[in-house]
């Protein structure tokens, strides 16, 4: 049940809820830049989005450059967004929640 | 000294010695294609990366899906490549060789 994918107003209502994901202009991913004060922050938290991933068994696409995380979900079995994208999601939000973002200093 | 950007000649030495590095069209960065056998070989081997990048105060630019790791190597602050940028690949390679390649089954 959980791998099906998700009509475009079920998407609406999880992005409602949630900061700085921006559904793609084709609407099969979600996409977020992460910012932290430095490598170790960022890393830090892709460390624990890495672990909640593995227990999800559902994973990221994701860009690093020192402080800056750049994240895309999408569920490729599916072909478009399920509700593992935004389980997902929202495990990431709260690994980085814990860490100080890069705005606030 | 070790911030200098390389030369031609120097970078081609360099490159000599390493298995699947690929000097850009610009001559300015290195990329390789790690490949694993899973999610926790690839983040495994970020993992160990991210403790020798933070080490040699130099860092990836890196996207990886799932098995797949790839790694793009410059330093900025001398508009190129820069021993730290072969330094830190060959961190990376040992930090690959001991984990079990995707095309090694």
């Amino acid at each position: 049940m959980k791998h099906e994918k998700l009509d475009a107003e079920t998407t609406k209502q999880h992005l409602h809820g949630m900061e700085g994901w921006v559904l793609a202009d084709d609407g099969l991913s979600i996409w977020k830049a992460f910012r932290f004060k430095s490598f170790i922050e960022a890393f830090g938290f892709m460390s624990e989005s890495a672990l909640a991933a593995e227990k999800l068994g559902h994973h990221p696409e994701w860009f690093n450059v020192y402080n800056k995380v750049d994240v895309t979900l999408t569920t490729h079995d599916a072909k478009g967004l399920t509700e593992l994208d935004f389980k997902l999601a929202a495990k990431m939000d709260t690994a980085a929640a814990g860490r100080m973002p890069d705005h606030i200093k």
